[in-house]
């Protein structure tokens, strides 16, 4: 590698080489080797990440760059099994941003930390010189406290059942739709959403998931490669449950790509015990937007470390983890 | 407020406008309100902060945008009395950025972590459009363990000694060198360091400082500024005893503004007990780049909430919070 590229940061294959072979190299200790969508710190007290937002635009239909930075960082606390708490703010403004934006976007903050139960306790605030950047810049880090341990991507075995929260793509198709000045029918929205009272639904109802993810960057297919991977497993999908929206399904035939690939911001895939997974469909369901969420395949030893997909007609093709760089500032 | 201008990042009073204004006013809890350089949460256990960095250049004298990054944000947790632990790393990268030069980063990253005895647990990386922003952008966010509890700009009372660690003024100095090219007769570096260390001497020497703060944007004054404010009390400074490296005082000459408003990033203000004041001073000047540790000043009520220089002629004037910019991407 020579240049970062803008495939680096597409959360596929080339995002990995580039964490593998620049971060971990030189970064690596006990906890960044075991740490998933958030580290565990404090002796599995805690949980730890942090996220950077710079997507375009920063207002689309279903949120904006403030609501996403909130959901974006708890939905990683959530996906460990933890209890959104503590959030620091860290913005980078591009000098001249527009005062009213500004304050639009924190109130889409303030709104969504309340949908969790957090709260932000420190933050930074650089701008830079016109045509430095564009716009704004967000990262959120935060603290969650683990409520249930031991959630990994380390856990599946042959056996369990693959569930989905919602149908698939739709923050991808919003944000591409939105760019690209696309007229739909219909008000496609980004699912951009917080995840943790779906999480706290579920531990309350005694489902406790092996593995949770949410299927942001790479979309559902890196999810699923993922775990493929570090569970040593097949993971085997029924291409004819995966929930797609209509229109979802229109952008990806314009674009010539697969829903699985297109990043989401509240959808989620959980792994679970078989016997437990129509009790999680039931409680996903329970929120309004989850209306599609169903099992949508299972985990075997047919082709370990691959995730196939099953068609209608019966036929199996692997569902790869994506490469090249589908949509740049996607979050 | 229309817009966000390069003044509302100044560490000085607009950008205390913007964050009161705008942050505080829609953000604000209990832990917020009380957050100096870091929140403390975790009933008082823990420290927490955050800082994105975009200084340009991004290699100077003295540092690199990577060792910045690590020192900005475990320097804010040891001015809480924290010893550093956990860190996380998020990268916006340009398109098109050098491989190498990454490389090197994240090797000045692992360096100072070393320094600081901390180690990155989770990390991002977003690749933007080459021309959405200028090469690279460094969010850290950081937790500490705290260990002395009541460290606080509040805490000032008539008597005590302000200290400092070194010389000031050398990091804003060294920016400006280098992004004007001005030649140097001497090599000027920026003060760029981990205070970490320093802090942990003092607190083995039996020292408890009542407040510490580095000064970084908006310098020296900003700090003592917001402490008077703070602890509503006046501090007073010998002018005379600043101590500021010769050429420095030039490059200050030259822009026309004061050493105590130049940004540092390794220097840090004591408040003390006066009978500790010479200890402390002590065991500050047992670190090399220390020399110039002193004595500079003190608490009094003579003129509330504000800073008063003391010149060698016996005259005296108000030490302001900086206005406007003094020099964009400067951290």
């Amino acid at each position: 590698m020579k240049q970062v590229t803008l495939a680096h940061g597409n959360g596929g294959e080339e995002n990995n080489a580039l964490i593998t072979g620049i971060f971990y190299r030189h970064l690596k200790n006990e906890i960044l080797e075991k740490s998933e969508d958030a580290a565990i710190i404090d002796n599995g007290r805690l949980a730890f990440t942090t996220d950077s937002f710079t997507v375009s635009p920063i207002i689309f239909n279903g949120g904006d760059i403030g609501k996403l930075s909130v959901c974006g960082t708890c939905n990683d606390l959530a996906m460990m099994g933890a209890k959104p708490k503590y959030m620091t703010l860290g913005m980078i403004i591009e000098e001249g941003f527009d005062a009213r934006v500004l304050e639009k976007i924190v109130r889409s903050i303030k709104k969504e930390l309340a949908v969790n139960g957090a709260m932000v306790v420190a933050g930074d605030t650089k701008v830079v010189p016109r045509g430095s950047m564009d716009q704004i810049f967000i990262n959120t880090s935060g603290i969650g406290e683990v409520q249930t341990a031991g959630i990994s991507s380390q856990n599946l075995t042959p056996g369990d059942a693959i569930v989905i929260s919602r149908d698939i793509g739709r923050h991808g198709a919003a944000i591409f739709a939105a760019r690209e000045g696309i007229e739909l029918e219909s008000e496609l929205a980004s699912d951009c959403a917080s995840l943790w009272p779906m999480v706290e639904a579920l531990l309350e109802a005694g489902i406790r998931p092996k593995a949770m993810r949410d299927a942001t960057r790479g979309g559902l297919a890196a999810v699923l490669n993922e775990w493929a991977k570090a569970s040593d497993v097949c993971i085997e999908v029924d291409e004819g449950a995966l929930p797609v929206n209509e229109e979802v399904a229109g952008i990806c035939e314009m674009l010539g790509f697969e829903a699985s690939a297109l990043a989401n911001e509240g959808t989620f895939v959980l792994a679970l015990d078989p016997d437990d997974a129509d009790a999680a469909v039931e409680v996903l369901k329970r929120f309004e937007q989850n209306d599609a969420a169903c099992r949508i395949g299972s985990v075997s030893d047919a082709y370990k470390q691959r995730v196939v997909l099953l068609s209608e007609w019966g036929t199996k093709r692997f569902m790869d983890l994506p490469t090249g760089e589908l949509l740049p500032r996607i979050c």
